[in-house]
């Protein structure tokens, strides 16, 4: 009979002086308030405040960490009521997931969820197949009361700012909504232009024109495009924005002419680019939204390299962002030129880099972070956003970029629930690793204790302007 | 003066916490029989069960582990007698091995000898120019013996079942030599069809007509040809076959029309083909693979990324397997799209992908295999068949594809004595990084002794369907 | 109040088995003479012996590792007066790093600066903004004294053997002068041709014709521009050298007929070759440079991949190597094969390989390094000759080329006073990845003393033929 599902110290080294450090960096930062500049929780939640419907559509089909490795072993989607509305038989749903749940040993998500079902819902033996109703009636019947409510869970969570992403399109009513609310809590948007920037995007056109419109701009022509991306910028930062997101294929930029841009600019819109021009597109809109932060301050976030929607069969019947997105190399060096080559030197900017391709780290992340001024470090991505992951990241990019060129943690979760888990975990694997370079005297541990504060708190506050 | 070659703590972490579990899993593991699904013994060993030559002919003349180290510090090939029928100084050959015997020092092969010398043949002090004489009349002595006779030693191996690699065009007569004899072993052999499905093996365009003949098919045509492949798939399935591997350059896919396909072969036929067009072939016939998996069952291996016989001196002069295949970097994430797009969901379709290019475990072959029904990863191949190399697989994939997405170990040697040595390396070092995940309380105890389990026996059993 | 800057015990693990025995596989090798085969300290110092002038002058302004890191920061290269042929205001340059030497946790720069801080400055306490001018008086005090003079600590770092890179233009004066003052040290010139080799170096034509005059060539020849190598490396190996060094964009190698070489070179020194010749060329001579070394004897090295002067604004205003190369990823496979294909059997060659593609080592160059006799692996490169660089090194090459297919330690560095610092380290690094091995059963203790050795001071010394 187990008492708890996971332990005081879990995920610090096992050998006791190590374990003695981290244990100690760790009390000095669990308790810190949660920043959380970027992920991709829903501000409507807390606009409307409304409960969440059931165990499934909290825990199962909203995560695709969850539901894509249920699928790689046989489970299909539809069984998991996947794209549908709401589930209409969430015990079922929930009896699946529960008897797979031994497929996620070793597993990030696996403590991630046993800490929710721990602390959030007091559960104390194992999900099973055998625990499966008992876990479903637990969660059903917390979630009906008012302190798991999304705003009470927030405060309760210590979360002093949250980031969501949204598209410039967006006419972030639900991030008014809290605000005229009077609730004080500090909910941001973050300025994510994909939709509009990538020709490849579904809709691209005329999302296009929507922007022009909702701008009262002309976004037919390249000065009009870029007025009305001008005006998004300033209505998100109205409301409390300070940074972009950016989601390209690849890393690519470019430095084109204004003119070379323009003509650029229209046969992208007649449709009449090809697949490179489009890149080059997508490339040139990098840089201009870098000329766009020099002059609004906002912090702009790369995350390349990855392949959208690799299968086909799920892209086709459950749409995009079902768990089949696969990354790829990823090119740095030579991308990032043109851009850095114009703006790389600005101090008053802030690109933070992110990879999916951890071959970077050492080779050119590190390196680039180490010297440009303009360039941070984002934390380990997606599936490197794990304890041996987090690990690497500290291993290959410390010695030749520091601490002091990354920028704390980001959670990026669709999973609210998993958010003081995923922090919880961050914290954990950065005292562990801080506290094997003070058992191997590579640092001090009163300079660790202040890299710890850093590297939970400070960093992330500074990096995104928070 | 030591009294054993080998520590019965090898390969576990020093720490006592660690070591503690991981003896403790590893005892639960150590005697359970060894499923070995992939590997290049040969047959006729056990079809005659005569005695192994001698010392040189078992350990060092076969093994291009060893004599590609000798061979990189500057020992003759001609020397070690390789290439040869047979050695005509075995003893002068064992010399020149044992005194180098320091460079192997830090490598797996260096304790596949040790486990063997001290295991199998009773050697106590340590190889060396001083005990050459020592140990070769030792094993000698030994070979002669019965219980040392190949059957004797299969037995002695508790091995459950074994895996040939064999041609399409192989008879398989000693395959059916066993069968007939009524010994009670399962050695099966896989279908390998690189010689008659890759244009740039030599022989490739006669080799395709030898595999019309013997299928009484008309292997001129595209339809004669998948024809003639069915059938032989069918006589090795006769004889417990469960699986096919392919050894290709790449790991490019395609799925073309048959009308197409049909051409691309008439043209490769006629020896017009240029190397993309000879690439494409292969490429397709992956996918004509997969098509045929799915009807018959058969479990597909993809062994990609080796650059064959890279010196072309030694290949010249000593030809194929000389120790001087080196790996090249792979793509995957575009290369298998054609065979996903079209099998990528069947789940009666089992795919094993290998690598040579370990930054494929965290960045795609985990994300793959997280999601995708049809795929499982192989154990680490090759250079990566070690310590630390087991470790790297275990540490960049599981986050991502968990446990069930793997298959268990794959011994993959022409080294027959070394098969109990491998399996007992794969078996510690599993345990090693179950004891860590344990005893950083990343997974509860008795989980880890279900996961041992079915890593060290249970995966392989099941993935390969035997 | 910290008595010492640095731990005795540093860089060993904590764990009490492995840390144990790697004390003592350090006691065995931290005293052996220093062996720096490779690095950029100048002769000129040595000739003339005359003091560093400054404390900014020896530990900021020559070290890109340092003001890289506080430029990434947002520190001008301006305020710390790099670019200058001196510091005008020592005191303030100083005080800028000392106020930013918090950026330093967790990097091998911190270790090496801590050392030459302890050991050669007797400092106890933490550099610091509060420290700054103790720091600044007690160094430039120290450095006004003999025993502080180039010579004196040349000695007292007990160095065995140094040597320095110099353009096949360079008239090696200063070793000429060394070597006539009779003074007992052993100071030789690598030879390092990319001045006169690579078309995309600045200069090239005109150094190529000063090549030709200063060696009675007719250098606008391909065969004269030959002989006048042949005899810069002659004239390089009057003086001691014993190695060639090429640091070129990617390794590519070339076997071109004698002819089509000579027509290149004629298209190369006319100014009309496009990149892809240019790159033939640079491949072309480092078959050349691999013929003359089968000749001569000296050693080759091969530095690829790196991206060099990334920043063009600082390269524009500061100049070369002002920490802005940046890495690029790095083939082997392909690109070393036309010169093995030439040379690669050749038991009298030696080429050492150096990578800052990480993912080379276990892929590509370990095998390689593995089989073909004339390759060695040089020692971690640049940005990862550091704790966790040196570790991963071992971890990816050990298993498959061995201990006796690495070459020992370069320090590389321009900064004398951080030598003994950076061999320290990789003793300590080196002794503790034997530790593990040792507590892991993975090798014995006598075997790992010997090879404690070899790679401390043996190796060196003979793949560098010193």
């Amino acid at each position: 009979m187990k008492a708890m599902l996971l332990h005081e110290d879990r995920l610090f080294p096992a050998e006791s002086s190590v374990r003695k450090v981290a244990r100690s960096l760790y009390d000095g930062v669990r308790n810190l308030p949660i920043i959380s500049p970027h992920g991709h929780t829903q501000a409507a939640w807390f606009a409307t405040n409304e409960p969440f419907p059931d165990p499934a559509a909290l825990f199962v089909q909203p995560d695709h960490y969850v539901f894509r490795m249920l699928y790689s072993q046989g489970v299909s989607l539809d069984d998991l009521e996947i794209g549908q509305p709401a589930a209409r038989e969430p015990r079922k749903v929930w009896r699946i997931f529960a008897s797979h749940y031994s497929l996620f040993r070793g597993t990030p998500t696996r403590m991630w969820l046993d800490f929710a079902f721990q602390e959030l819902f007091g559960m104390t033996e194992r999900l099973s197949e055998k625990t499966a109703d008992v876990y479903f009636d637990a969660i059903a019947e917390k979630l009906r009361r008012p302190e798991f409510l999304p705003r009470a869970l927030y405060e309760k969570f210590n979360i002093e700012v949250l980031s969501t992403t949204e598209s410039p399109l967006d006419e972030l009513k639900a991030h008014t909504a809290i605000r005229n609310s009077g609730w004080k809590a500090r909910i941001l948007p973050a300025f994510r232009p994909d939709p509009v920037v990538d020709p490849d995007y579904e809709g691209f056109a005329a999302q296009v024109a929507q922007l022009g419109e909702q701008n009262g701009e002309d976004a037919s022509t390249w000065k009009g495009y870029l007025s009305a991306l001008r005006k998004a910028r300033a209505r998100f930062k109205a409301l409390g924005c300070t940074s972009t997101d950016h989601g390209h294929p690849t890393a690519q930029t470019a430095d084109l002419q204004q003119a070379e841009a323009a003509a650029l600019f229209a046969k992208v819109m007649a449709g009449k680019a090809d697949a490179a021009e489009r890149e080059l597109f997508r490339a040139q809109m990098l840089t201009e939204m870098a000329r766009m932060s020099v002059e609004d301050g906002l912090v702009m976030q790369i995350h390349p390299g990855s392949v959208r929607n690799h299968n086909r069969f799920v892209f086709e019947r459950y749409g995009r962002d079902m768990g089949a997105d696969i990354p790829r190399a990823t090119n740095y060096v030579d991308a990032l030129r043109p851009l850095l080559d114009r703006f790389g030197n600005e101090r008053k900017l802030t690109i933070i880099l992110f990879t999916l391709d951890e071959t970077a780290y050492s080779r050119v992340l590190a390196p680039l972070a180490g010297h440009y001024p303009c360039l941070r470090l984002g934390p380990p991505w997606w599936f490197h956003d794990s304890p041996e992951g987090m690990r690497r990241f500290r291993e290959q990019t410390t010695e030749t970029a520091g601490f002091y060129n990354t920028v704390g943690f980001n959670d990026d979760t669709r999973a609210f629930v998993s958010i003081p888990a995923r922090h919880d975990m961050a914290r954990r694997v950065d005292c562990a690793f801080l506290g094997r370079l003070v058992a191997e005297h590579r640092l001090d541990e009163d300079e660790a204790h202040e890299v710890a504060h850093d590297l939970a708190y400070g960093l992330a506050k500074k990096a995104y302007r928070l």
